[in-house]
């Protein structure tokens, strides 16, 4: 007897009834397979295979073949813990983003116990223990696991035919599956961090201990996940902020950072840029009110839907709100006299601050915060102007992202959801224009079907870091509904009244945040636009101090960030400072440099660039600024 | 018998005893004398001098002049609607900062009304009536205004032993005086308001009718003041504001101004250029929280005496406020690490927005906001180090008012009040310092004795502006208490901790008051450096189009904030139109310019300045705008 099979590049080959999925990995030399995928159903590669079918081998490339391999390594870490500690109580072990957690009803550990829990892992590991899956009923289940009360409540509250459990040497743990084959598979693994839980997440239940561990195929690949954390915890823009004092938190105003001299610098830098490509691009600037009366979010729908969100506060006895968001009273600009079509698209930009009522438990650091400025603007337009706009739009981007910072970023296009209002043509027709304007750039994206927002669809991108992270910046968001409902409306070529489209939209997106994440991009090594020193210059010895201040002042007038350390220190000592402070060029001066009217430069990352005419250096360093060259 | 009579100069002279005030102006030539000064007590000119005395007589030009001047004319006021309105009860005809009026207790007046009654004063002017003093006991005085109660009243409430009334022809009116002697010493008058009012401010008692006017000695002064009020009028901040498009006001935010895209030019323009002033001068800007919790103001010292002007709000279930002033979040900066006296002074400037819950009642047009931002900084500094940087101070405050904006202003220097805190030495010392820092930067300054803040003395500087009106805007403020309080120190030279002093100032203070004064101050005719629209290409036919473009371009790569008018309009219209907008530049392209590479110029004020090469003038326009200077 022989059955089909059909492999994901639509070839199909015929094979043996009931052939496992391993020995259908070696027949076609498909290697490194962890588990597999019969008609949509993740199944153990030990799994005999009896009717035509698709198949599909997973890999720990695959997030469902990592999901697989994490599962493993918890029962290994669970079965290492029952060695070790007898008396323990396993509960549930889930996988989370990046690895797998187990919680223990034990007695609280310490981290130096993670150490002797590895050091038993590695044996379970080292003796390549066969998986295996064993399918019992609700009493036999119950019999089996009677001293965990645990397994007795998931088991009681399962509402499966029966209960699967997997079998690995001495232990055995209840799992709907599937596994790798044997425990041989986890090449490395880690232990990385214990934390107190709950039974179900319900303080009012038993607090148990949980263990989180992360695991690969390779040791390489270990190795690469330690070096990246270890590289983002030095990154921390917490405590690289810190450090180079770009920016504090203090309890008394939280979610608010006060950004410090230095990181100001980076701040306004980054709003002129900005405000630079504003004036190329035709937006608008205003400066608006933080507080508005709740009749203006009773009327864009704010009041309704985000008022949690909001500071509410008293004034002149009537409620008002610090602003969430600039749309309303971008709207108030637009219906403040008679618009024309003629002055569409209407862009209208503001980098006033936001503030939202964060849970105080969710704020941290740069990246979730409660009062913020974004580059928002909110962009009036005809609804025959979209496609043209969009296309500025992804322009505008491209500079910043591509040109400017050369980031790697990923594209999302989120379509009409179920709950949405207006027409479904016009969704169809702004979904089209969307995706061709992102096509006509050049962009790949992905669509996310059902993901737009209820009054019009959106493209969102993410900035990848030089670690891989993904962060969620910049998005662009069509509305067909809040222009009507405040009653905004333009007079058409027609002489007819129409409602404008309107485009929300932020490319960096919030400030704090960018900030927070090019800190960790570029490890505080800001490129030299940006860099709040970008110039320090160095005296061999006091005599030399006149020139030194000669030579800053001349960067100074040409805008360039310069200061002078006179100080009896080593030259040496004086240059690993400024390097440690990542000043971007170190001048050193001293009898030569005097003599020949120079100065002798290397980078913070030591590069020696050597003797340079101190205003030809000054002049390239002015164009390297003004052009945001990264070099 | 004689009496020997000092005059101001220090001369001293014989004259008769019981010679008049009048007989005495004119022995020794002095004209236009209103009233005398005797020994600092104002009189009559009538009133006859009998003892050794010293003698000052007053002229419209001074303050206590032009009170004389003025509680005549409202005597004549008074006794016009006596005349016309015999029902009419007369309360009280007190003078305000630039007139007079009379609050009186009779039916509603229409403006029409002003111009019968001035002309009644006018026929009291000419008749020249004698005004004479008229002094009685109460009950006389209780007799003679029994039918009119408000009289009755305020006879009753004096205190003093006997009640002075004027009589002038058939009226005659109570009073202190001095009194002009004669009514046509006002030359020229004009009723100029009417308002409603209340018996003694008292909402609950009779309504009263006031009627504002103004008076001069010659005719050519009331019509200066008339041009004066006129031109302001056209002035108006909130007129000319509309009308450019600078900013707006809507009542779901009173106080708080919506600046729009032409005036968030100005604004912006107005702080890069402070932020220059900054890097050149050795400030550190920050950015910091809106919201603080009440614990900084306790300590700060807000809460207790502060706190009805702040927006207070609740957030996690704790007080907060809106920060209404920055010094204790720049003083939480200067303790968030250990200060030395090497990083002193060192400055603090922030932009951030300020919150103060004025009431709802005052607010008005950009000068009396709540919601503002200012060029605020504080400096931390050791006590030697005051001289100097209050001289520095100064330096940065000319270059600002004198060498960029050139305006006039008026210095004060306020000392030590009563309820001051610290040492009575330092003050001394700080206000010698200050003192001596005006002279050496050849300030001439008025001395406010006794008007410093309790924490410290300081400078306060009025801009006067093209119409002669005085604008509080700068304020240079020593404080020798806030830092101890809130626990900021430095280590000395000396390893010692101590307590800096610190600096509040605010060179053009609050952002959006000095853009309302500059508005009025240019009567919306802005230098080129902040002019929302520098430059505009008027077409003189389609054809010149690409022409016209191409210059804009040009003069966009510089930084100009140019654009072309290309619509199908005559040039005197589109020439007219920009003038009404007032353009610097209007730059006309046609068949000769596109030939000769020129543009033909001309100003908003229609001066012709002609054919010039369009790149070279672009030169010229930039310099202009990078300098700063105003032509």
């Amino acid at each position: 007897m022989t059955i089909e099979v059909t492999f994901p590049d639509g070839r199909k080959k015929s094979f043996r009834k009931g052939i496992s999925g391993a020995e259908l990995a070696k027949e076609i030399g498909f290697r490194r397979a962890l588990a597999v995928k019969v008609n949509d159903g993740l199944k153990d590669l030990s799994t005999g295979i009896d009717t035509d079918c698709s198949v599909k081998f997973l890999r720990y490339e695959e997030q469902e073949g990592r999901e697989v391999f994490w599962h493993t390594s918890d029962h290994i870490l669970a079965q290492a813990i029952s060695r070790l500690y007898p008396a323990a109580k396993l509960t549930i072990g889930p996988n989370w983003e990046n690895g797998f957690f187990y919680d223990i009803d034990m007695p609280p550990l310490k981290e130096d116990d993670l150490e002797k829990i590895e050091q038993e892992m590695g044996k379970i590991v080292s003796a390549n223990l066969k998986v295996e899956r064993v399918v019992m009923d609700h009493n036999k289940a119950l019999e089996l696991f009677r001293d965990n009360p645990y397994k007795v409540e998931v088991i009681k509250e399962s509402t499966d035919k029966e209960v699967s459990a997997y079998k690995q040497g001495e232990f055995i743990d209840l799992c709907r599956g599937p596994h790798l084959p044997e425990t041989g598979l986890v090449k490395a693994f880690k232990l990385t961090k214990l934390s107190g839980a709950y039974w179900k997440g319900d303080q009012s239940r038993q607090q148990l201990q949980r263990i989180y561990g992360v695991s690969f195929p390779e040791k390489s690949m270990l190795e690469n996940y330690l070096h990246i954390q270890a590289e983002a915890e030095k990154r921390d823009h917490r405590v690289l902020g810190k450090k180079l004092e770009l920016f504090m938190f203090h309890e008394w105003s939280p979610g608010s950072p006060i950004i410090l001299p230095k990181g100001t610098i980076i701040y306004n830098e980054l709003m002129a840029f900005l405000r630079q490509e504003y004036a190329r691009r035709g937006y608008n600037e205003v400066i608006t009110p933080q507080l508005f009366n709740k009749a203006l979010w009773e009327l864009s729908g704010h009041w309704q839907h985000y008022r949690e969100n909001m500071f509410l506060l008293h004034v002149d006895n009537e409620d008002f709100s610090l602003k969430p968001m600039n749309c309303p009273s971008h709207i108030l600009i637009f219906k403040s006299r008679t618009r024309s079509y003629r002055e569409l698209p209407l862009r209208i930009a503001d980098f006033c601050y936001l503030h939202r009522n964060e849970l105080k438990g969710v704020l941290g650091g740069m990246t979730r915060v409660r009062k913020f400025s974004q580059d928002d603007a909110h962009i009036f337009l005809a609804d025959s102007q979209v496609q043209d706009e969009i296309s500025r739009l992804l322009d505008f981007f491209r500079h910043i992202y591509v040109e400017i910072f050369r980031l790697d970023f990923k594209v999302k296009l989120s379509t009409k959801p179920d709950k949405a209002m207006g027409a479904a043509e016009r969704w169809q027709e702004a979904e089209a224009a969307l995706a061709d304007a992102l096509r006509k750039n050049g962009l790949e994206f992905e669509l996310k079907p059902g993901e737009g927002a209820f009054y019009g669809p959106k493209i969102d991108i993410d900035l990848r870091d030089s670690l891989g992270r993904d962060w969620q910046l910049c998005t662009i968001q069509l509305d067909f509904q809040m222009p009507e409902r405040m009653g905004a409306e333009y007079e058409g070529a027609d002489g007819k009244k129409h409602a404008p489209v309107m485009i929300h939209r932020a490319l960096i997106g919030t400030f704090e945040r960018f900030l927070g994440v090019l800190t960790e991009h570029f490890a505080g090594k800001f490129p030299l636009w940006l860099s709040p020193e970008q110039v320090r210059i160095l005296t061999v010895a006091d005599r030399f101090n006149d020139y030194a201040e000669k030579v800053c002042k001349e960067y100074a007038a040409r805008g360039i960030r310069a200061s002078v350390d006179t100080r009896a220190e080593s030259i040496n000592y004086k240059v690993r400072e400024a390097q440690m402070d990542y000043v971007n060029y170190i001048l050193v001066v001293g009898e030569r440099e005097v003599k020949d009217n120079t100065v002798t430069v290397r980078t913070r990352d030591n590069k020696v660039i050597g003797a340079v005419g101190g205003d030809e250096f000054a002049a390239r360093l002015a164009e390297e600024i003004s052009s945001r060259r990264i070099v």
